[in-house]
């Protein structure tokens, strides 16, 4: 495996690849891997001959009073990781490699980048589209892997690649959790033993929905009082949002039909977290 | 030559072409070619195998006064300027194939295209950059042509496909004028026979400004006086800007040196035209 810094050097590489007739798969990260990371990498090698890791803390996805500047980085780390999981190439660019002096070009998603959390990280996801074009520009790849903890995110970078005609096909992967439910993070590591614990009653007010709904409740307005009662017994946790959307349009539903995703941010201690559960194929009544 | 209008359809054929080998040329146009188009197609023929004649034109590059729905078509004239000049496709899709109900992605580049065309037509680049983005994602093309009456367009571009790491190589082509001076346009047709007449007052008032500069003169502020005297002796003219800038930053320049741009955009009529010239590795005085 090759750590490759240079845009340049990654496009030649990848050129002989695909002379060659390999298949392309990448896996964009903001490194700091962790098992999450790793099931994509796998995924990712099982489906393509060639696996690119990329390593890029993207600071134009960041608000200025967000933790771009604590936002954990081990780059030796994430090298037996990626290795692991079997990629072929991490991709580590500077910001500077990435963002050259003068730099003014930006690609942006319109409308449901503008809930959840676009609403509440003005900017966000307009880093997130252009880092991502520009990655796709400079790896093109045949697959593209990315986590369902990020469920806005997938959805964005789907609308992007259909709207702009990308050749490329984006992959949602299922959000891989610890032993206890916490969804993987590389922020978890920033979180104290005790915002650790505390951190768990995200994934278990998604459970609560989860079974309230299994057992048959279809009203977005009825799950959502039992779900802010679960986080309400940890009193310490600050709600940023929970949201019932449709998984297509990311609007708001007031009954649960269909493909739904139930979407919970919140900040606990200094660490901001998400979560969330989607459900599938849900019919109007049980 | 061949007419598609499916985006899935050109994507197939492209790629069989590239698996063969093949160099792709593409010439973006909104149709009602000319003897300008004409060059950028011949030059395109040369430097590549198979050639992609894009015509569409594109609303979102339009403001809502503007003039979108006269813009002229003639696709039966077109095909055979495209075929004489060695095109293999005409990719003719309709507005619903390149922007499908709940279209939402923009590509926008910021700063050099708040100047000149884009601080009178706002959104007008961001339309192009959306449109060629696309464009360049359906194409894949090694090579795009872009004719140089557009100057700022092509300058936008070039930061686009730079920011953004793309792979293709943007091709500047030199402005084909008519006997008499007049930058071709496809707009031209819709000026009446007296407003042709006065429309040369674009080229002349340029070619007035090239005979100042060759003359010794390097202070805009004097080139620009003369510029407009010139003009001023067409008093129907109403000029929207006249601007001597920085070819690489299109920031106004006090002294002309190294590659500097001069514009000009006027309506004559109800015709909005543009005309420029390129004044190359001028020295600070002669």
């Amino acid at each position: 495996m090759k750590i490759i810094t240079s845009i340049d050097e990654l496009k030649t590489i990848i050129r002989k690849e695909k002379q060659n007739g390999k298949q392309i798969g990448f896996v964009p990260t903001m490194g700091y891997l962790h098992d999450g990371h790793l099931s994509l990498i796998e995924k990712a090698s099982i489906e393509n001959h060639f696996v690119v890791v990329s390593i890029f803390v993207n600071p134009t996805q960041f608000g200025i009073n967000e933790d771009f500047d604590v936002y954990p980085r081990d780059l030796e780390r994430d090298q037996k990781i990626a290795e692991i999981g079997g990629a072929n190439i991490i991709f580590h660019p500077t910001i500077k490699e990435m963002y050259p002096n003068g730099y003014r070009t930006y690609v942006e998603v319109e409308e449901i980048t503008e809930k959840l959390c676009g609403a509440s990280r003005p900017g966000h996801f307009r880093g997130v589209t252009t880092v991502v074009a520009k990655l796709f520009h400079i790896v093109t790849p045949h697959r593209a892997y990315f986590g369902l903890k990020d469920a806005q995110q997938v959805a964005v970078l789907q609308k992007m690649v259909k709207d702009l005609n990308m050749d490329v096909q984006v992959i949602p992967c299922p959000i891989v959790r610890e032993a206890d439910g916490l969804a993987m993070s590389s922020r978890n590591v920033n979180l104290s033993p005790q915002d650790r614990k505390t951190a768990l009653i995200l994934s278990k007010s998604l459970a609560k929905a989860k079974e309230i709904v299994a057992a048959g409740e279809r009203n977005a307005e009825m799950i959502l009082i039992q779900v802010k009662k679960t986080l309400a017994t940890e009193p310490t946790v600050i709600i940023d949002y929970i949201e019932i959307v449709d998984f297509e349009t990311f609007e708001r539903i007031d009954i649960l039909k269909g493909r739904v995703l139930i979407a919970i941010a919140a900040k606990i201690g200094k660490v901001r977290l998400i979560d969330n559960i989607i459900l599938e194929d849900l019919p109007s009544c049980i």
